[in-house]
């Protein structure tokens, strides 16, 4: 194992914009948690808390930091802004909350980025797979966390088979 | 006329993310120029200027402004982000730019704000409408500005009425 | 305080369609309540009493009104026409009815508005910003309303620092 | 031919809130004419003019109308608040104005009245089938222009069969 | 009461594509009953039982019906082929079955009608205005009808200004 | 009945993404079930288990397939991919699973295959119809299966038909 | 070869319409063409021929066809009403016809068809793809169709390899 | 200069499924280029090529790649079933093809992937930014690419201020 994922200084910065999207966004920290690569999650909102916005983005790299998963609903600023603040990699969790428009608004203020400040967006309410997309980044540099990921995903092909082998055993599969 | 509208002060700040924004935006300040209600107008980008767009939105009220008009296309964070920054009202143009999904990202990144930080939206491209709402909400305290409002309501049935002349002398209205 | 909030004469004017708005519509009302404002509350339906809508518009400033609060549903068309007959700021809020697709009516028969007749639009169902923005858009004229909101946001914030730290002193934070 | 169709008193009533409506509008009126039922074509605007439309839709019955035809685009009230205000049938047209969000604007502004008061609504557009339409309604109690329909319908049937021959001609249909 | 609603001749026919569509529907037939209009009410689909579609279409103006209301949800093609079948007006409603994407298929199916063929399309399940709609155009030649519907209307009104004492009386309205 | 329909070997391959697709795509298993139809039904993930996917569809015709079923929700991939690596014809249903945009994402990603691979593509959760059209497919060959199919379709519409009774038997149709 | 694609009998029926849709079908008849497969190919409008459309969906199968390709636009009812006819396979082709909704009503009217009657829908303006479904359909129990539908899915295979040819040899690709 | 950036194996693999995206994925390589990041580019086509696309999917990290850039319209297969064969960070970048659906089917059918395999989206045609998030991801471990992103960022504030000088020397701006 590499040293980076020995330490306990986080490399991942999750943050939301209120305290009802951690339901959702938990999935990611349960994720990094899993493969062992230390994260910080905290709630950071663009609208009710700019300057700790400013602040949280413009220091994301000199504390460490090496990509940020920002999740939000409705006219979801806080991904963009984040990623007006810092060149880390800014990975978007559109969140449907209860005021959205049926998601639509959440993902459509994450993506539609003006070119120049990258979001990196994900499904709605798909805060699994930032989690593992903030994994991926890091192993490009880190050979145990992307072997990790090679082991997650043969994990992901077994469950899918050992549904397989059930529904065999049942009446439905003929094969 | 009131001495508020005689001033230079500018009492409305149109804002907009980018230079090509200034064809939809400037309705806005034609309008304001029209009705002898002193502006300024500038280019205060929420994702390439955000430190520019924090000083522009807390000095606004300090320095006089009554009302911003904001305009921004595709996942358009600048007029819930100046919003965040201050409690002067702020009017949002969604602009239908070339990055835009048909205009719905720029609509619903500006219309559908969190409870707490509203933003006045306008129609898609309504820059127009944005000049007016910002002389309505002057004219709730200055007479002068209200009454000239009235008279622009006349003119726009006076042009109504104006093309119903024109269709009666016409072929087609046999009324 | 100043003298205009201790009065009673209403400066805001609440309508909504239909008694079924009340329940998303009242956190308008509340919000004046809270900060001391004067309003008055009441339904005017577009579709069912058109002429007590246009007498409503058309009294609205001469009874003292400065802003008016015009919630509706479905092919709302209450915040437009009462637009079309005064010349205060009209705030509307969309209302996702029992009868609406989604909300999708709602809000494009509210915000998408002709040039020369603007409607300050708010989110779906965002009847609290639309308190909001009234306030702010007396705030214009009105020092007291200005502090009061200024404080308003001052908590927004400290809500968030809240629920900060109460997730640092939970598992899931490592900040 | 009835007297009814003879006669110069017109029948229906062709509004709209635009004189830029006209090129789609006046599909319906050419459609009338050549059916030979008298109708009167103006403009009407809800916004711009909302005196003139109440008075406009208050009169309709009084002076022999039968259907009033309305078209508009946007936020689209005409057609919906002249419904409100006569119990006369109201075609609704949604047009595609060049300040549309590619016509759902105008389409569920129109189409999506509450219960009480409908609107006949026609595809975007669709101003020859709210001539037809009208017609249609003419035609429960006028057997003239019943027949009259019986023969558009006939020629519709007869136009493609024709272009069916045209193709057989060609070297396409192997018929 | 006039002769022709006093006889029990049908001069509606209320069809629809599925028994499952009958909860949505029956407020067509009740509004008709209520104002003593003659109807019929079956079920007649478009995809299961097009043989009973092109007879019933072809006889519905034989037979002395003046207007059918078709309802249909998904893929809703029976409205549009009773049109195509007869020269009657046929009105739509789309409704908003448990196969459908949140309507959209219903409306655009019925909505979006070629020239030549109108159907006069109501809002998402809305029966109530199909059943007025109906009536409108039976008052278009029945004085005794078109008397109903200003009472009716009057009724609207009524029920609107109760609701509003009601609530001049509780704590909310100021007015 | 044909040779074909006795044997045991599969003529339709039914396939899904995940077992929680399993409540809707069963429709297509039991329809077929009911016609005397051999079909296989299984799991292929296009995402967790790719090579799977690239082998069963590449096998599909050299084991005696004549048609597969491919079910999916999401950024559905899983019937493109498998239309890519087969020329048997592929139907495709759109499943609206839990993390699905109302099912348009399903929709879109199944339906707008590029020219040269397509799949046929049925309604929102349409399994039933995915079913029917596989034998419609194979009974352009076997005389036994479009004799059941012509059944089939005589049985939808003895179903509609009992409902005209029952609906005739209640108060409802006074036909 | 085989002996039914030497015949001249149609096997394929593609039927359109309007003449406008010509210039989109025309591609299914090309592939078809190319491929030796004997195709019909005329008009049946569901609106203007709805009777020409029954008869023609009804002697289907009597005449010999195998499959029907069916294109249409707007509210497009001619692919579900064909396939409400007959047990034939109906592939359904959704054309972007100018008086659609951005395509969206086409898409919707064919492809939402209710549990019973399937239409196999293709993507919008997809009729190359109609083209290729209607031949892997007759190569289900053709062989000689299915080699060509091999060597066809070669050719695109080798269309892409050449212009990644043509991209290494330009200055682009440093592969 | 950091070592990585020197050398000639490509970091970074930029792929797209049809000659016709060069236009658009041009940018991504544009931007790698001016930051002198080794790239490849090529036509990997996920339906017509599907072999071709496991290979370089499977390959990619063995190589040398550590970050994917995918870009397709229509139904955008690649990015996500490229993401399904490798563990590197896949940028997918949605097309506006000529056979879209005005970009929608392109969005949904990149962004919306199943837990467990993410794909990074970036706008409607945003390419620029994907090759910005490919250096971001790339600076998250190496400080030379890292500073050049810091001075990219400063150039686009600093063009931003260029226009709000020209304004100010024009005569909208009287700031």
């Amino acid at each position: 194992m590499s040293e980076e994922t020995k330490q306990t200084q986080p490399l991942v910065g999750i943050i939301m914009g209120s305290q009802s999207d951690l339901n959702v966004m938990d999935a990611a920290a349960e994720f990094l948690e899993n493969l062992g690569i230390p994260f910080e999650l905290t709630i950071v909102s663009a609208h009710r808390t700019p300057h700790r916005m400013v602040e949280y983005a413009e220091l994301a790299r000199k504390k460490g930091l090496k990509v940020i998963i920002a999740g939000a609903g409705g006219a979801a600023h806080l991904p963009g802004m984040v990623a007006s603040l810092t060149t880390l990699p800014v990975i978007g969790v559109p969140v449907k909350s209860s005021n959205s428009i049926d998601g639509w608004d959440s993902v459509l203020s994450i993506l539609q980025m003006p070119g120049g400040v990258p979001v990196a967006t994900v499904a709605l309410n798909g805060a699994l797979n930032a989690g593992i997309l903030a994994a991926q980044i890091l192993g490009t540099s880190n050979a145990a966390i992307a072997d990790k990921l090679e082991k997650y995903k043969t994990g992901l092909k077994d469950k899918v088979m050992r549904s397989v082998d059930e529904l065999r055993r049942g009446d439905r599969d003929i094969d």
